[in-house]
């Protein structure tokens, strides 16, 4: 049985690993710097964003922290903040990794992982309210799905992206679970779409079948200007470059499209987030209480300390909250690498600790 | 003909890509925080240095930027600086990357490529002789080989150690080409002795057949301390940390030493400078001279520029300086990956152009 | 009539003015080290705070936020963070003078200025829950007088600093108005109980008679040994540094003290104290209501847009909130060079427009 | 007997200390923020500029250091450095100041403190080598007078501008010493000419005859929307900010100029300039060599040992070097405050020690 503990647990999907195993022999320019298969990536992201050349760069990062630093010290200046949820991962889960540029996470009051432009407003309008005197916010930061696992909609995400252009602020979209929320059931935004309505975003890897990187797209022409110097400066350039071209190349190759025309980068997710719904219909079934919402690939459950130091044994899945009943939230998450049977291993547990 | 670009042109070497594909569905637990490949590789480590656990840490970074950053910024308080060449990589390379964390390199006049003693004081003397005015010393940097391919023996590194010692500074060895150097026809220092000499060194992966990785071993308590959270905040920390054990694991198993007993990690290294040595001397007897004195896998030359471009169309040498009297200094550099035909064919090259 | 907008509207208290003046002729060592003035001022505040030489620094700053940023930095390591209130003067007032140096304030959700042990233990819990992957809390910070005038209590004050060494914190109080709040009427803390209690704090001098000036009182080791050096590095040291210790021992020094044998420091802030009290407890009188609790020279009232508009003209109070119900929330600030009739002034004004 | 240590022992000039006093009891807006001393300051200081209002900001810091953090750190963006000698303040003397904001100083090899094109060039030819890879030459720092007392001619300092601009730099100009290059003998530069050629510069006030205070002039469209930000998060912004404007009106004010017309700022840098003028006159005549060549207030001399002790003794000169056949090189500074007597009695004891 595979644990369903996070969407990182194993190495590679196997057509990605296959590719980096085919192209190991080759010799290339380092750096992301123009070897084949980087510039492969990035025209074939780019078709997919519906992007021209001149509108905006694809570069690659190792992974979702130096991703996330590296835009948005290239997107802020010193004196400069960014607007987000108080449970973003650039405010919880990265060590003080922004502040470390000299650039400040903003926190709203948004208890469900959306930023929400009142939200937005109130946090602009005190932080404008004394001039030089505070941290001036210039970007927001949304991640999609959410840190709770949330989809967000087509509503929603112009909804802020109107009040952050509005007020002259560029829109920064971690995607480090984008495919899985492109593929969730809840889904009405297309990758399009978002590539002409945020400044910069990355497609996400590490948590979609790569070893690792992200794929940033990146319109904002500040962040442009600065990416390739603050990526280097911020030690996150890779010598072996081809490695990040090779996995997207190999995730987005229509060569690799399956009978129904999709390629890995949306099979792998669309996968994973189909035993995640048939997790979570499959609990409250039986009487298992979710804990917000969420249709893709990461399941949260309130659930008793007893069920708790169960299905941690059996998957390995982490406690993110005690609640004020005792009882413990939950996370399941499901990735390329689950299995059906894994579903219904849990499934089958989860009826005898009901 | 392979490049003899550099030695980060290819993927993995052999027995270490299998290491990868071999492990590929195991689950393991992320961020090198306790995966089976990841421990074993510390262990395995600690017992080429005779290091016992409780004497140093063994961490694994993914490249060779983001380990000098994370391991200067963890030796040095704010205000201090590290003493090193002035062409060191620290100096030169990184985009300024170091002073990013707000420390400073405090470069000497060295111009060969070591770091001595009589420079270090130099230095010292001038930079603590007005007290809280200036940027405190409080490290040294010193790169084995040097950025021009040189080896340090045990008296030089020995020399500059009981210096910076002596002064109270602390020793960093940034280990890129470590491999080279230890597996040199000129070293005369071992493993064991680095590692119980200097406060905190590396291990090159990236250079030395691996996708990326370096091992970093701190014996510096104040790095010790500090380098979990660092790697962390400085966007350096891999979510896959297993494939970093897995690369580091292969290369060190005695498992897959060959008949003389010595594993990937030295002998890919051995076979690089072999080849290297073999193009010196045939350069050398060809008339060809040599920039520098290199007993390691990069090889310097002043040729004519006619010369370079023909060596840069065959084998993509870079070219590192224009001389005075308008010959360009190349730089050739071998590889696990190089073959003795690529060397035969650059020296019949060179035997057509000389 | 004077304004009562803030207590740095004017230059310095008359004695401390005249101290510049007399000693404006003398030729000083600069920096603050070593002039006599300086020193002289470091022995009346190690006396006044029952320290003796080798248990503390004492050091000046030319202000606030120069003051904060270096006292903090110096007490966290970069990956550290300092447990303070949201409405911190270093989360809300500084532009992120804290973050530039890539140090992160983590703040509770006290609502009344006053750090409390259960809210910081609470952060505590949370950004300990994840090890290396958060922003470690080191510190915290306190301010007395709280931003909304509020005075602590010495039981208040132990509880939070023996939860911060519980936990191996350590406490720094932002003292910009610790005059105002040892004077108060309902102080019951001495200056030396807090220097022997926190780990670093500082006399403000700005907001109580002086030109600009903070002294910093450290037992802190790790700050100790920082301070000099970061404060040249944060651009915090004065040339000219007998300005600063000229002022702190006029306004110290027991010659200058009144018949009851107060030395100016305290008379002056006691001074304003008096008035603010006058002018709360005329206004409660007259029926408007207090915003909050203040017995110190800030005093905060919720009153109609059309009182907020009268007093502003008068004497330029500032304000702070709107209220829900659209009353807005004004300040009054008494300072050294307040004077009763500024007060009766008012109250005649407030009973107008009441 | 004054000491001839250096221009910053005294309090400030009976001038503007008098405007101190006189506007002490005035009750202004803080932070430099539209209180009237400050917008007259700035108007005077535009009106020396022949500048009008939308070309350029004046904004007043409390000293060098601050000053030149806040400049280069709005000047130059994270991955960007700037050129400068190897003696320049902001790579010897500030404790790594400028590094601590992330940016680089790319010191030259230029011996005399005088940055020229040539070398320049050669920096700037060398740190765009490798583009992303290198620290980015993005603005030049000069001094006048130099950290040696040299002072710029307009041939020389146009030829650097000129440089700067072609390669798209902009050009910081220290001024901590302008008022005494331009009052030099050998100065042919005016205010006017400056401002209109370089991109930033200050005036310094802590060396001429201030309590504190440079005023700075921006022409630089990136710093002018920077400089407000970075002042308060540099901790470099004054809340008593009037002090600063008070000085600088007092020091420019036209009501304050002598019979010649000329304004305090001016003439009492002339009186320094004059008294070192006659202190290296009747070195020179006596037989003592003069270090470099200076004509503003501070004059370097090469001494014998015995003759260091007695000038330090003396008028507490400080040694800078220590030359290879033994002798030291001792400063003298003169200041407004410094009087003939002065350079009489000094002249007597260099007599007797000859």
């Amino acid at each position: 049985m595979h644990m369903l503990r996070n969407d990182y647990s194993e190495g590679a999907a196997p057509q990605i690993l296959q590719a980096l195993v085919d192209t190991n022999a080759e010799q290339c320019v380092g750096y992301t710097e123009g070897d084949p298969h980087c510039e492969r990536a990035r025209k074939l992201i780019r078709e997919a964003c519906g992007l021209l050349e001149d509108e905006a760069d694809v570069e690659f990062c190792v992974g979702g922290t130096s991703a996330n630093v590296i835009a948005l010290s290239g997107m802020l200046r010193d004196w400069e903040g960014v607007i987000c949820t108080p449970d973003a991962h650039i405010v919880v889960h990265e060590t003080g990794a922004l502040a470390a540029t000299g650039r400040t996470p903003l926190p709203t009051r948004d208890a469900d992982g959306f930023l929400s432009p009142a939200e937005a407003e109130r946090v602009w309008r005190f932080q404008t309210s004394t001039g030089r005197h505070m941290t001036r916010p210039a970007a927001v930061y949304v991640t999609d799905t959410t840190e709770v696992g949330g989809v967000w909609t087509r509503e929603r995400l112009d909804a802020i992206c109107d009040w952050a252009h509005g007020h002259g602020l560029t829109v920064f979209l971690d995607g480090a679970r984008l495919a899985s929320a492109l593929t969730s059931s809840e889904n009405d935004l297309t990758l399009e779409h978002i590539a002409h309505t945020v400044d910069a975003f990355y497609l996400g890897g590490t948590k979609n079948g790569m070893l690792f990187g992200e794929a940033m797209v990146i319109r904002d022409p500040r962040l442009r200007e600065a990416f390739p110097y603050l990526q280097k400066e911020r030690g996150g350039l890779m010598a072996k470059g081809r490695l990040l071209g090779v996995q997207f190349e190999a995730a987005l190759d229509p060569a690799n499209a399956d009978q129904g025309g999709e390629v890995p980068y949306w099979r792998l997710a669309r996968h994973a987030n189909a035993l995640a719904g048939q997790l979570r219909d499959g609990l409250v079934a039986l009487g298992y209480e979710p804990y917000g919402h969420s249709a893709s690939n990461q399941q949260f459950f309130a659930v008793t300390p007893e069920q708790q130091a169960a299905f941690e044994q059996a998957v390995g899945c982490e406690t993110f909250y005690v609640l004020d009943d005792g009882r413990r939230v939950v996370r399941f998450v499901t990735s390329w690498a689950s299995e059906e049977q894994d579903v219904l291993d849990l499934l089958a547990l989860a009826k005898r600790v009901a």
